[in-house]
């Protein structure tokens, strides 16, 4: 995709903020959201039209052996049947905010029934465990890319122009703290977090687990680092989100995990940050340094560390909120308001 | 009203939220709310109910003579008629979020036509000028409370269980930093901020205007200091606050002015505040400082300064989110998921 540079429009659509029977600037952050919006659909009056939120799972060789985690694997299948169930926060997060949700097996090592209602993109069960070998041949995580893409333009194509994504993956935090040091250069010690809620002990130990598997491999490419420490989930993720960038959509991102696979996509098209919009703040530690590190602010900052795209689900008001008053706020003049003594 | 104080039913409902198929702790802020609003209605299924938003509307002496404030006066009953005809920040917001909106003339220099459709409370046509007298009479301040608790008690009995309160008037800025400053001990020159828009000088002058209206006068009671420095419509805030609370209602404190009022309504009873949700932080630069004075974080960091209750309004769907998550997220029993590995 390419990236939005249309200073006209952009400046069109600031005349038109600043002329709503408001002072200057005073919805703040809101207004940023609207200009970004309209500059991503490319017109003064943007619309959300069909918020959707698409979870991809996936599970980890690395969780088998239960060392990073303190779930067992087997909850991955577990919450994805709870996803179908409609028992999860995102659920309920979807059903308050009116928001489409797409369940995606991205590769659980579990087999689902097909009359489950679930995407099956699967690419394996399971990646391998990176402490032994790569999690996926690049061969896999390009089939988890394109497979991504091909779901979000299905999506799109239903009429979608607003896309969440989240994950759900019992070990994923590992495969995201890798990422993350990997394309920001920060050391590992620096981005391991409690994930689903690690111990001090619990912390050091996977610390040094990932410091190894970090030491171990040279990956020379995003697609590489990708496949080495990914995680078909976030190889998905990372496509789904270049796909979505590609078609001019809005793209809300989540946490800790999709953000890590929003570092391989800026990787590997710096543009994609044009079409992103930025819902929460994790409390996941990690997260935070990652959103310094591509100089952004999140809309929200709950202490969420939940993942599943919860974050995404509960931007989506205010992301409605900056386009409603954007197309449906008076002016000074329609509104027959003074504006400032000094401009008087 | 009273304090709540029912460990039981906080420890029940805490127990409901950990068992819930997410890690402890894992939906932050929205999991605090949830208890919050739990114990709020003494239950472990809240429901938010008819979720309203009461704009109080009111002019200010001050203003009369423009120079602490760089919108003139009649702003104030011009936007009045912006909010009946639908094209004002609030109405686009409560709309997005399907709240129900009550304008209140609780004293605007102006005479609404009755057909209008808004809530005549008029005390006066706006306040007298407390650079040379107090605001209000002390009769006139008590008459706003009781009106105020009238409207609430009104919209209470036609099943509203969830109310947000905001404001309007020309000035008011200047009534909230005198009130702040009396009931926080905050020296006035730390709670000027920039209100609608004034620049550095606008500030400057602010300051020196509203320190020698504080030093003019020594305030014996809340209600003394609410008639000296008030605003009609910030006595009325007082006076709605006090009886949400006493009606055991969820209170949605928006920014810099209501947050004002509360201060006031927390000094006449300082158990009004187990009632409310901050919903957000204005970048009015004293309404931090009233968070911290309060020792409160609130839901959303929006850099908003606009009023008019758009922050509560905004932050109405995270306070459907937590409720709906308590009511409706499946437990790891009801979904058969495993829980942590340390506890099985």
């Amino acid at each position: 995709m390419s990236a939005i540079a249309d200073l006209t429009l952009k400046s069109s659509i600031q005349k038109k903020i600043d002329l709503k029977t408001k002072p200057i600037g005073a919805l703040g952050t809101l207004e940023s959201l609207a200009l970004k919006i309209g500059l991503i659909q490319n017109t003064e009056t943007p619309e959300i039209s069909k918020p959707t939120i698409v979870i991809f799972a996936g599970d980890h060789g690395i969780a088998a052996k239960a060392e990073v985690n303190p779930f067992p694997q087997e909850v991955t299948a577990q919450m994805v049947y709870n996803f179908v169930n409609g028992g999860a926060a995102i659920n309920i997060f979807s059903n308050t905010n009116a928001i489409d949700l797409k369940i995606v097996d991205a590769g659980v090592n579990h087999t689902f029934p097909e009359s489950m209602g679930i995407i099956n993109a699967k690419i394996a069960v399971g990646t391998k465990n990176y402490q032994d070998q790569p999690a996926m041949t690049l061969e896999q995580c390009q089939m988890a890319l394109d497979k991504a893409g091909t779901i979000v333009s299905k999506i799109h194509s239903n009429a979608c122009n607003t896309i969440g994504f989240g994950e759900m993956g019992i070990g994923n935090t590992s495969s995201a703290t890798l990422l993350m040091s990997y394309f920001t250069h920060i050391p590992i010690s620096d981005c391991v977090g409690s994930g689903t809620g690690l111990n001090a002990e619990g912390i050091a130990k996977k610390k040094q687990i990932l410091l190894e598997v970090y030491n171990k491999y040279s990956p020379q490419t995003p697609l590489e680092a990708l496949a080495t420490f990914g995680g078909f989930e976030i190889a998905m993720l990372c496509g789904a989100i270049l796909k979505a960038a590609e078609l001019k959509m809005t793209i809300l991102i989540d946490g800790f995990i999709v953000t890590a696979a929003l570092l391989a996509a800026k990787a590997i098209n710096p543009n994609v940050l044009d079409y992103c919009i930025f819902a929460h703040n994790s409390s996941e530690q990690g997260h935070s340094k990652m959103l310094d590190f591509l100089n952004v602010t999140p809309l929200l900052s709950l202490n969420l560390r939940l993942g599943e795209g919860t974050g995404a689900a509960l931007a989506i008001p205010l992301v409605q909120a900056a386009v409603n008053f954007l197309n449906d706020m008076a002016s000074f003049e329609d509104a027959g308001v003074s504006t400032e003594i000094e401009k008087t």
